[in-house]
């Protein structure tokens, strides 16, 4: 069993079983888990993903979702608990189209996480490994995420690479 | 030598040396070498490059198209014979432009893998590090290549990822 | 202290931290340190960069810039000093831009980071594990980045690729 207060930080591209591994992970631990979901259904797509992801998980998962506020809903949580974060750069999206103040919110979330109560495990997304994006949009987002996942591989006590499915161990 | 009956399973972005790899650690085994093409060539930048892949190469390899038809032909090749496959981005593009149910052929192709005759070596693309795609098609090809590169690195003996033409062991 | 004459190849994505474990790296040898900046600002953005780059670094730093002539800059350099060239992906830019012969300037660069005089310190950019991008340029850009961090990984003595601003060594 892992230490009881440890931030495990997985980070991966698109399809590279992060969220998978990250259940696998946590349910190795005794429920029940706590599954923090930042997605917003925008349209069809994004609904049909959310229904996956939650069809995956079984039985012992209580899930909570914080859009906006993960800081907060994070520093609400019962101690000694397995936890998933799932993911970081939709949360960030979520801020960044309510035109809120990326840094700082990226610096309370950084800070929570710098104090985990329990088995922690949050998941985010490699985005800037691709060709430079035609729109400003895009490269401010792509910027941010790279900055927001640097704060918090810096925190975690454990950071996994994902690849095609496989964790590789960076710290 | 290898193990006679191994996967490797290659997977790298654009011009990280997947190909060049590959080649190396199959003529380190004896020949003769199988090379299985899945590569279309729609235009003519997709002639150049699959005329240089095939100029890089030298004696010793027999050149077998398959550009859909994948698990089959690997499926009919004699036991014991160094094979390389490049690459399954390709493969999938093909079917993805053929309207083919990909979950489907996927799935038998990773059932092929899952029992390799001979040392086989296979590669594929990393596409999911980038900023989300803004067409559909795009976002839906980039969640089958990385759930399909999942699959096959699940049942791979060795798992490479390839960086700037430098191998790192993920499995 | 690391060894006087060797190069390090730092790779990674955008916003993964690669300019500032250089110089984390460089400024743990004794000043001055040189620093040679590929960038050459086209627009505000750019301005914006190049600027916080610069406030980043302190004192003991000594900027030369090269936005082109990067082989012969090198070649230049008094012996036994910390160097960081950031970074090839803009240098390529540049070369591109100027419509100048790319295999050629590589090449000639290639040469002169083989045989390094200092402890040197040098960036490039992962730009090949998104999608494959619309238009021609861009795809010609990631084949010419691939290609160049490829010739550089292998001259290099050390290669570490970044994810959210940790190393992980490939070489």
């Amino acid at each position: 069993m892992p230490d009881r207060s440890k931030l495990t930080f997985l980070i991966g591209g698109a399809r590279s079983g992060k969220s998978a591994h990250a259940e696998t992970l946590a349910t190795a631990l005794p429920p029940p888990w706590i599954y923090i979901a930042t997605a917003q259904a925008y349209d069809d797509e994004m609904h049909e993903r959310i229904a996956l992801h939650r069809s995956r998980r079984g039985e012992g998962w209580t899930t909570i979702d914080a859009p906006l506020d993960l800081a907060g809903t994070l520093a609400a949580l019962p101690d000694d608990q397995p936890v998933l974060v799932d993911c970081l750069t939709l949360w960030l999206t979520n801020h960044m189209l309510a035109e809120h103040d990326l840094g700082l919110e990226c610096r309370r979330l950084a800070e929570v996480l710098s104090r985990p109560r329990g088995p922690w495990f949050v998941v985010s997304n490699e985005v800037g490994q691709g060709i430079v994006p035609d729109n400003a949009l895009a490269r401010r987002f792509r910027d941010a995420a790279g900055r927001l996942n640097q704060q918090v591989a810096a925190v975690a006590d454990t950071v996994l690479l994902m690849v095609a499915g496989l964790p590789l161990k960076v710290k």
